[in-house]
């Protein structure tokens, strides 16, 4: 299968090559901090490097978007200190170790989420306000705006220069991506967010699909507040924000159906799950002598993610005494204080090159918080997992994960060394975890094009065509009612009760007078 | 733009051949006769190129499917002879040069069209009784049956010998394939076949759509009646060739959306427009010479399709009259009996290269009857038409261009020599035909794989991994019911009303309780 994908891999690279850049393409990179911007950021460097001229707008106070020789960046001062924004973040890691999340926790989680949203927005708002800025990037002529549309500011400053944007994103909270591209999701079998249903639901959970589903316009007015505000003071024409996203040429979505749902697609969504796990590396020596001295044991890859690299030590103490226990070797990417009798299989790092360590054939498990990014690298590399989900979609995730067969959960507030080892045994030794892993990252990997070069394909088709409008559906120019035919419904209802009224009346008209004649008849004979 | 298609189709060609064909891949071809099959073939020669061992089931009654080097054969006896298949296809095609279309024509049309395929129905009832052949195809062990599903044979095969089934098709009568790949066509932006409509309509053109979205279902009644009856006489779990069909691993549609409207699609549907028009071999030197003999002015290409060849003289003789005013030179592929002064500017021919014809750079019109094939070979040459309906999707297929402002439409029942030479005139002289159909050819052929490769691809896939399970929606589980979710909005209604009976009841006890208190104590005070 590997070699397959890398000649595979080859041969694309030479047919892309032939296809020839987009000449003079400008692209303003308008990325989302954190997370996001790793997998992005793959793709604008590709873009680079098919000769494309780029520029991405970064916020002063920033975590992990940094300068690069690959591309420009811009960077513009924002309202709020890093520390601000740490802070902001904290709120909303805070306490997930500690407590079961409830509908409190959830409301709170959705104020702090709220709050950390609004000051990057407030950001955006300081940039649209910077007017030397503004007429500069706007003489630079860019042919694209290549954006996360998590955060508004990309496809605001596409509207107001009149470009086409290209979505990158894993999904919007509360899904507002499937309604701004009006893509039909029937709650009956599309699970929605957060609900932990899969795909197929009892009668009691399509109730609770539906009801949810019912919240997610609630949410999405909470949510996203902020950004219909912003929207409407900047753009006379649109007034929320779910309508400037509904002029997005290509989404490019960070998933596929090896772990996605199976559900209705529009056409200019396109699918490039798995976009991160492409390029390995050899491993450091010191890494590479660890993880083979793990003989036929193998070993565990542990890591929480590019933002957590730490938790509270009588949490990270269950983790201690479960490994004692096990006679793999665990590699965990773990900043807090180690035990004075840290066992000997365990290697505690600040960073870890996850992807690599993945691919290794003696890697068992990988513990991971269930972002997208580790999912879809477990997948690739078809290692079974034991997820450790923290906040956001990851609590969605694991879901997709657990149910298919390939993960093991472990809720962060109750976590013991007992359910870890009973959950790591299960793994290691069920061979069904990693036969059904096996199976689904060939399924994953068995693809025409290669998803970075999906992506780059149809970024530089935008360029090209200066957007896809053959792709976007009439849907958009269409109010709720008329998209749902209920003022036809309603008109051919009245015909169909006035043909009814008119017969029965006409019928009753006939009956009386054949009665009266009937009667008049029978009188004068 | 050529020369980098030309590019990338090499290398796409170095990828493919990385890929390797599927050890071993047994494929089942079970196609359909007239133009279906021609562009099925070209995928069934490139299977076979690629190492896969090919039978392909023919009815010893057909018109179009012959032996071929490429892939084996099985001829089966059917009960009926070609004289009566054609005599069934004659008596669709006639009137459509006499009478413009009514609904009594449609409903005579529909009951051709039932008689048509009734016909070919019992030819595979008689294959699935051929005891002896249905032994000797099970022993053979194929990987896939490859099928046309507008006849029910493949699928049923594919279900009694349980293998994955791919289906290569335009789509089906009644857009039964929407229907069974639980494909969403909200009827207030999809057109219905036939409907006239585009996808932005009037309030007028909406309730159109609906009536006719509602006709459907009672069409496909008509329509499938056969179908549904051979299927629950032989497949004892499967009751409607609805249910059969939704069991398809994987739909190649032969269109995409430079000619369909925007819609939404199904993670295994698979789109392959213009499949038919990869290949260009160079003119023979006759041609080649009256071609490059027109001059500035150019010529025009005039074909009917594959299976219509020849009309009534009068209508030829409008033809004949209209194309002596004009400067162009004309290739007409007819058969019917030629004018004794035939104008020196017109070559009729038997049979010509339609697609070679069009790629010529001084190819200036092409008149066509608008089925998908030339009309995919017009998009891909960017070459405008003229297009002259006379049945089944073609009455549809002509909407898509004209609308798109690349083609101009005539009547058959009512064509006259000025209506044609005003048509050529605007096709010719305005250069908004062209320029839109450029732009078209331009967004056409700009994708990442060829559909030729990309058929090949998802053909192959279904082999590798036995289907394409993780692209199934499970909407295929649930009933019409569960689908709307009709009980679950009912429950919640319910819920709904004994939540404001019992507070209403109760709000009614209190105040009650609280007036008559009232009461007793101003009467005790």
């Amino acid at each position: 299968m590997s070699s397959r994908v890398w000649f595979s891999t080859l041969g694309f690279i030479v047919w892309l090559c032939c296809l020839g850049p987009v000449q003079g393409g400008k692209v303003l990179v308008v990325p989302v901090d954190g997370s996001h911007w790793l997998s992005m950021k793959i793709v604008v460097k590709e873009l680079f490097h098919r000769g494309h001229e780029i520029l991405a707008l970064v916020p002063e106070s920033s975590m992990l978007i940094h300068g690069s020789e690959s591309y420009k960046t811009e960077i513009y001062p924002v309202p709020y200190t890093k520390e601000e924004l740490d802070q902001k973040l904290n709120s909303i890691k805070d306490n997930v170790f500690l407590k079961a999340p409830g509908i409190k926790e959830l409301f709170h989680s959705l104020q702090h989420f709220t709050e950390f949203t609004a000051m990057q927005v407030n950001g955006c708002e300081r940039l649209l306000n910077n007017q030397s800025l503004m007429t500069r990037l706007r003489e630079e002529g860019f042919d694209l705006v290549l954006t996360d549309p998590f955060l508004p500011c990309g496809s605001i400053l596409a509207n107001v220069f009149s470009i086409p944007a290209v979505y990158f994103l894993r999904g919007l909270p509360c899904e507002l991506h499937l309604q701004a591209s009006q893509c039909p999701s029937p709650p009956s079998y599309v699970p929605v967010f957060f609900s932990g249903n899969t795909d197929i639901m009892t009668f009691p959970q399509r109730v609770t699909n539906m009801g949810m589903s019912f919240m997610q316009a609630y949410m999405c007015k909470l949510l996203y507040g902020h950004f219909d505000d912003l929207v409407s003071r900047y753009l006379g024409n649109i007034t929320t924000y779910k309508d400037l996203l509904s002029h997005g040429a290509v989404w490019l979505l960070r998933y596929d159906f090896t772990f996605e749902w199976p559900r209705p697609l529009m056409p200019n969504m396109v699918l490039i799950g798995g976009i991160n796990c492409a390029k390995k590396a050899p491993l450091p020596a010191d890494l590479e002598e660890f993880v083979n001295g793990s003989g036929e044991d193998g070993f565990i890859i542990f890591t929480l993610g590019s933002m957590v690299s730490n938790m509270p030590e009588e949490k990270a103490k269950q983790f201690f005494d479960a490994f004692k226990e096990i006679p793999q070797r665990v590699l965990w990417r773990y900043t807090g204080v180690p035990p004075k009798d840290l066992p000997k299989n365990i290697r505690l790092l600040k960073w870890l090159p996850q992807n690599d360590l993945l691919s290794h054939p003696k890697a068992k498990v990988f513990i991971t918080h269930g972002g997208t990014h580790g999912i879809y690298e477990g997948i690739c590399n078809a290692v079974p997992m034991l997820i450790f989900p923290l906040f956001g979609d990851q609590l969605d995730n694991v879901h997709h994960m657990v149910s298919r067969g390939v993960a093991e959960k472990l809720t962060p507030h109750d976590v013991t060394a007992e359910k870890i080892l009973a959950a790591l045994n299960k793994l290691i030794h069920n061979k069904s975890y990693k036969q059904k892993m096996a199976k689904l990252s060939q399924v994953h990997l068995d693809r025409p094009v290669e998803p970075l070069d999906t992506a780059v394909f149809w970024t530089e088709f935008v360029m090209r065509h200066k957007g896809a409008a053959h792709l976007r559906v009439s849907a958009h120019d269409l109010n709720w009612i008329q998209y749902h035919s209920l003022d036809v419904i309603a008109f051919l209802i009245i015909i169909l009760l006035t043909v009814l009224f008119v017969t029965v009346k006409c019928c009753l008209f006939w009956t009386r007078k054949c009665c009266k004649y009937g009667t008049a008849k029978r009188k004068s004979e």
